[in-house]
């Protein structure tokens, strides 16, 4: 690509934000074509020239041309003829590529940090995890960590012929419209932290590549890259929905028509802070009787007569499992809490969908009960689907990788020089 | 335009549904440079067509073509040389056309009927009004009252040379996605109500036109179309916020860079249904406590003692002005509700700013208060913004309008041929 405007940096902002759209020229046509091949494959493939041409509504020759370009650059590969027997002269088969581009996908964790790289096809090829409270500590280890870990998952990935397309870093905590800085973690106790700044400037080892030198780096929020996730990789999920998630807080992404939905200072799906009860208990957010203190994860451990630590999601499900009378009530409680909350989300969203996420899935099975029942008493028509995610806890890891794959779908012209 | 499938309907379902894309071809991306040279214009109009050139970033020559068709169509006006004194050689200045097409909004609120028509630069050039309730009564005489409006506005704008582009609806109600069907509408007790085929159906009086033979038609919500005038016509609206209306019910509209949000059925924005206090007293809805049971016109005035009746919102302004403290203390509570309702609002959708629009407008002195100190203690961060349409009542007949009046800039091609 020659025009200047044409080769602005892939992530120019969060690759998912609405109204990013290539320039309304000959050139920029083109570049949207190429995308619509890659998002064809990837929905269908293999395919050959002429399955794509047709589900694209262009000529066999134009498709070509842009598939030639797509195989050279290596993001496409030919799987060789098809099978006979189909009508016409038989073409070769177009995958997306299994060497290329991968993205990087990190987490930062309070509890633990993650990285993995997913290729084109979606397949994740390589991840490392280091387990430990992050709590309290200053970014700068936490950073230089997470850079090790990138490092290593890059190289695993390396042998496999992939080279990272760009990082997507998922925080507990809310991320400017800036994609970089971290303006509130109040589970890690970072404010304002320039996460662009600290990666790019960790020490790196003798010998080692600088990690992010001209690596297009993201950062969002946990529940938005959860959401994401579900939106690209769970089972019939629909183009709008509401996600809801925990870890520590409790967030959510609200997808619309296949988009997510940022705000403007980028700190949409605050779902914990609604008012449940307004003269309820003080939150530390300001406000009095927010979700997060009915059905937060500290909240729901008092409730249940437990004390704070690690893993207490896996206790609380086992406890409830054995039939804990204390944790069931702790947890109906929580269900009751999400479904006053979520009764005036539905009602503002009107979603298709109400998708449960993060440690509230696996938690699932004793919310939903008294969940549902709020949800239904208190919004008309016919009952809300409430579905649970089978991504879990790795939605936000895998929607951060994710989310770098398909900024390469997105604009495949992007990436096309490089490595 | 020869292609078929580029002479569909203007108004294929909602005009500002999100995703409404013109094809990716070479007469799809003329289309697109039409609607890019209305835009500019009315944007920013009287300009040059060397004006226009450098401000869409195509050559002189390119743009002379487009503007020639839309001159000749009618829908861009020369107004003659521009004056002298301005570097490079004289050009017309270009302005929308006061005459061609024109929006056509109508209004069926619970207590009245209204129609206006707009021109393509925004002014209302006839209108008509009928006062009276319609509370319980059958649809079919309704419309037909309706019907002689839009005949009566659609002469009188005629005289001057306009024609209607189309008609868009505002109801007290839930519409659903086809942009015809009332699917229920509480105040007048309509349910499930083709307006389409009703509207097209009513009796036509003998040699009048019939009504919507062709004439693309567009049903949508009164607070829908009252958060799309504050979007078009507010004075420095930004493109993200949330429009909070009452007429009998509350509603609201979401925008979402500068489109609005309509949720899978259609039904979003029902803020009314919010709960405030879980507990509360009953709603109509099924639920409980729903901010409409303490910010509703019936429950204020309810609240200050006051019987129910026409022009209630005039009375209760009226008191309160003059210091009745029943009325101040009911108008006090409504505000609480709304900052409580909002909180959560806020804190999903993350708006620049909230406007309090339709009959809200005209007590924001009583309600403002409450509302924001509520607002402010469960929210973090800087205060939001809580701004009062100017347009108040005026809202959704605007926006309906004005509707008409955006598909036509947004798409000038389809109207091209017409009348």
């Amino acid at each position: 690509m020659t025009d200047g405007r044409l080769t602005a940096p892939l992530h120019e902002a969060h690759p998912t934000s609405p109204g990013r759209r290539l320039p309304d020229t000959q050139a920029g046509m083109r570049r949207r074509n190429l995308s619509r091949v890659m998002h064809t494959v990837n929905a269908e493939g293999p395919l050959s020239r002429a399955a794509v041409a047709s589900r694209i509504g262009l000529t066999r020759a134009a498709v070509s041309t842009l598939v030639d370009e797509l195989v050279r650059t290596g993001l496409l590969e030919e799987l060789g003829p098809e099978r006979p027997g189909r009508v016409g002269r038989p073409g070769s088969a177009l995958a997306l590529s299994g060497r290329g581009p991968a993205g990087i996908g990190a987490e930062v964790g309070v509890d633990h940090l993650a990285v993995c790289a997913v290729d084109l096809r979606g397949r994740v090829r390589a991840r490392a995890v280091r387990h430990g409270t992050n709590r309290g500590r200053r970014p700068e280890p936490v950073l230089t960590e997470l850079a090790g870990l990138v490092r290593q998952v890059t190289a695993e990935a390396g042998q496999e012929g992939l080279w990272p397309a760009g990082l997507a870093v998922a925080v507990p905590g809310l991320v400017a419209r800036d994609a970089r800085t971290v303006v509130r973690a109040p589970n890690l106790d970072w404010h304002g932290t320039d996460l662009g700044a600290l990666l790019t400037g960790t020490p790196t080892p003798a010998g080692a590549p600088p990690l992010t030198d001209d690596l297009p780096l993201t950062v969002d929020n946990e529940a938005n890259f959860g959401g994401l996730a579900e939106l690209w990789l769970g089972d019939g999920t629909p183009r709008d929905f509401l996600h809801v998630s925990a870890e520590i807080g409790i967030g959510a992404a609200v997808v619309v028509d296949g988009r997510l939905l940022r705000g403007t200072r980028g700190f949409a799906g605050e779902l914990g802070h609604m008012p449940v009860r307004p003269e309820g208990p003080q939150c530390a957010c300001g406000g009095r009787g927010c979700l997060e203190q009915y059905a937060g994860k500290e909240a729901v451990l008092r409730a249940a007569g437990l004390e704070p630590g690690e893993d207490r999601v896996g206790l609380l499900a086992e406890r409830a499992a054995g039939g804990d009378k204390d944790v069931r009530r702790a947890l109906r409680g929580a269900g009751t809490a999400l479904g006053i909350a979520l009764t005036g989300a539905v009602n503002l969203l009107d979603p298709e969908t109400v998708v449960l996420g993060g440690a509230l899935a696996g938690l699932a099975p004793w919310l939903l009960p008294s969940l549902e029942r709020e949800l239904a008493r208190r919004t008309t028509g016919p009952a809300r689907a409430v579905t649970v995610s089978r991504l879990g806890p790795e939605g936000p890891l895998l929607g951060a990788a994710h989310s770098v794959v398909r900024g390469v779908l997105d604009d495949p012209a992007a990436v096309a020089g490089r490595p």
